[in-house]
């Protein structure tokens, strides 16, 4: 098994996602949050580009799910780290617990989230990768036989330390495997292998962004290990999810 | 002092370098190259980007300087680890003792390295970086009171392990200046303050090139810590050294 690791979204179109796993992380907070809307009973998530793009979910519910409706859709999503006016809710994890997801379906557009998500479409399979859900979704990678292209969101389209430690740890789970690494994976395993993950989100540049809108608590969520053992993967162009087997 | 660190070549125009010192690395192995010629008596490195440009210089060797003829100029360069045709000389350090390059002037072409050099010239002061001279490049930067652009040159257009890691050894003796990191300067320090150069070289992707082509003795050449006390810099075209003060 080879494992690349893609610093950025804007970076996408220069590997090769064919025949590979891509995981993709935007630890802040972007996979983060949809991790923790599904685990708490979210029924999928929509990853979408512009506002527009959202609001044309809204106004056409079917083309989500035939079990979608205007009273089920939340639409949700950040520019620059901000709420989008005219929409419901943030990025934020915390902002969807299960009160608030249970049963409905979350169409989020992010900065650079869910355009890393949608880059990574042409990958074998997705799967959304997070702190939360690392080994459960190092398990669902063990149990295929496939490289594997670990997509990191970044930040203002460069390299991000948040995302690529996700990376890391993820590859820490797979080491079991004898995985060749590529030179920023090599580089992503010694971030996982030295360095504590709430560290990492108050050093890196979006974490102390965010620390600054008073967003300490997003921090402290997306630094939970292994709270949700559940695998999220990207179906068509909705993301859900399937508990660990 | 901000540091900061350009992942690759191709991306130095996502940067900002005007008022900044830039100090460019390609461990593996241009940059090594040229210190290791200047340091062995070479009076100056020309950094050009075509097998074209470097003929040119042998034709008209007063734009080099009016000590400059057709008897003390060298071709030097390689295109994807080796050697060009009709050239004298390629691009391992170990190419250039004394006795080859003393009072010559060196022109190079490689794959990544002269151009994030050429790319580099936006800066305020370019210097060049190695591990060979990383304590007296160190110094210069200490004497002066500048934002900081770690330039590597990166691999195929992208990140390379060896060029961060000698960023991240160049940051660690920079900690006394209590320097804000990047994201990537972080992880730079990370891999210095947790990795051995050497076993960095033999797992990176190009390290493991040139191990296939032989090339052991440039591996451990370029590990050579403080080799010579010596500051190289970017003076109009012309790479040349200085012995440090």
């Amino acid at each position: 098994m080879f494992i690349e690791v893609v610093p950025s979204a804007k970076q996408i179109d220069d590997y090769k996602l064919e025949k590979c796993i891509a995981v993709v992380f935007d630890i802040l907070r972007a996979t983060t949050t949809i991790i923790t809307a599904l685990a708490n009973g979210c029924r999928g998530v929509i990853p979408v580009l512009s506002v527009r793009e959202a609001q044309e979910y809204l106004q056409k519910p079917q083309l989500i799910s035939s079990k979608a409706g205007a009273n089920n859709i939340l639409l949700a999503g950040e520019r620059g780290g901000e709420n989008i006016a005219l929409f419901q809710h943030g990025n934020s994890p915390l902002e969807y617990p299960t009160q608030t997801v249970r049963n409905k379906f979350l169409v989020l557009t992010t900065t650079n989230g869910t355009r890393a998500i949608r880059g990574s479409a042409g990958a074998a399979r997705v799967l959304i990768g997070s702190l939360l859900n690392l080994q459960a979704t190092a398990r669902e990678i063990k149990a295929q036989n496939r490289d594997l292209v670990l997509v990191c969101a970044g930040s203002q389209d460069q390299y991000s330390l948040e995302d690529t430690l996700g990376a890391g740890l993820l590859i820490q789970e797979l080491l079991p495997l004898q995985p060749h690494l590529s030179d920023l994976a090599f580089t992503a395993l010694t971030l996982a292998q030295h360095c504590k993950p709430l560290k990492v989100f108050e050093v890196s540049q979006h974490g102390q962004k965010l620390l600054q809108l008073g967003r300490k608590d997003d921090l402290l969520h997306a630094a939970r290990l292994n709270l949700y053992p559940l695998v999220a993967y990207l179906e068509r162009q909705k993301i859900i999810s399937s508990p660990q087997k």
